[in-house]
């Protein structure tokens, strides 16, 4: 692991770092802050998975999570959204390809080679975090992430609720299944066979038998994405009929940007502070 | 004025505007946040200055100031540091012509048909902001910025103390008469005649006269432009031979980015609120 650069904030220091992937055949490039800690202190380790278009930057240079982490003691680890490099397929369309990884193993060509963004964030890059930080305490992991980001919080904490004991949401992504962003993506990286899509749906993984216990979603009420492809009501229902426990804020007036985010951001890592102990 | 966008943000509005300015001969774009505020409540103005290579949205992106302004009733105006434009003489350093403004009215040609930052802050903006926007109190202004913004900052507040009742800044340059940075810019944008520098040089603004009652500067230890460009010790001499309240906090281990910035954004804009009432 190299480091790119390491700026000191809020007491504790937001590095960003790069190494070569085994799981997406590239380098790839991601962002952590560590807070202020007591030497050999152990913290928990907070996962936000971004949106669209976005890399590990943006949320690290606009989504004010510093002030709180350090406050909390809370690591918090920005992957990127897609492998990177001119030898990686790539696709005109902002909602795929290169920033479009969505979070899954691709098993179409070309992607099937690169595009292996669910192993990237489930093994390898936690597996690196342990072993390059040894303050993280991979005991304690929670996870959040922004619309396609959301999306990608929701599936993996339902695939792996022993790893995760909280996930929340920004405007996620809650069934790519019932939208064209996900119909387009899924379609192209896994193929055809919808039922293959079963297991990157939080609303699918959840009415094929999938659990957490709690679940909290913000959602702004002017998010031009919000009818057409976010569609709260369909987590609200997959969890009314599962028994798990949804808390779904509609914030009035707020749209899809990082301005939304920052202003919530507070909120959800005092959340996952409070679940993954101090 | 063209409102370019709007985005709910901790209750208040974070706009950004275009309008044509008569000061630089060309479009400029801007930003304001307004915080949440009852119908017919009038907010003190606080305005903030950018560095090198900046434009209005990279302390909009990164500085983290909408929390604290939306909890104290602060407007925040962000301003561009150059007049932009295909039509726009430029030089190819980042330190000099587009985006390296330093807040002056440039004398010497090609510079001084566009290059009018200090009218444009000074007189036409403001002007503008007390039309636009009608929930601002001008007379409660304060302002601060950052490196080349805080040499605007300090400079405007030095020549306008019966306009601004508060002024900080982070890392500011002090002395452009003292630094590489400061020799480039007004020699190119002023002429040789050092003179004529001074009414653009907050140490020989003390000197020869022009007083505010007190000064905010947080200045990172790990800056790597604290040596041979910042040189907050010639601020402190001056302000000591004054009698100016200076207040200058050397941040041990921050250096020059908005990860400094946004970590005492928090603490300059309740300093401003105190003395800007409320």
């Amino acid at each position: 692991m190299e480091t790119v650069s390491t700026s000191k904030a809020y007491g504790g220091i937001q590095g960003v770092y790069r190494h070569a992937s085994t799981a997406t055949g590239t380098d790839m490039t991601f962002a952590v802050y560590v807070p202020p800690h007591d030497e050999g202190a152990r913290l928990p380790v907070l996962w936000f998975l971004s949106g669209l278009t976005c890399t590990h930057a943006n949320v690290m240079d606009k989504g004010e999570y510093r002030r709180t982490c350090a406050e909390l003691g809370v690591i918090l680890v920005a992957p990127d959204t897609s492998p990177r490099g001119d030898d990686v397929p790539d696709d005109d369309a902002y909602d795929f390809g290169k920033g479009a990884g969505f979070y899954v193993d691709a098993t179409q060509e070309p992607w099937a080679k690169n595009f292996r963004m669910r192993s990237y964030v489930e093994d390898e890059l936690p597996a690196l975090i342990a072993a390059q930080f040894p303050m993280a305490d991979m005991a304690r992991q929670g996870i959040f992430g922004h619309s396609m980001g959301g999306h990608g919080a929701l599936t993996i904490a339902l695939r792996n609720p022993d790893r995760f004991r909280s996930v929340s949401a920004f405007a996620p992504i809650v069934s790519p299944l019932h939208c064209a962003w996900g119909e387009k993506a899924l379609g192209g990286y896994l193929g055809s066979d919808r039922m293959a899509w079963r297991a990157y749906d939080a609303c699918a993984l959840i009415e094929d038998g999938a659990r957490v216990a709690e679940i909290l979603v913000d959602q702004g009420d002017a998010d031009g994405f919000l009818v057409e492809q976010l569609k709260p009501e369909l987590l609200v229902a997959a969890c009314e009929a599962a028994g798990i426990d949804l808390t779904l804020r509609m914030q009035p007036g707020y749209d899809h940007s990082y301005n939304f985010i920052s202003t919530f951001m507070a909120d959800h890592v005092a959340w996952h502070a409070e679940r993954l102990g101090r």
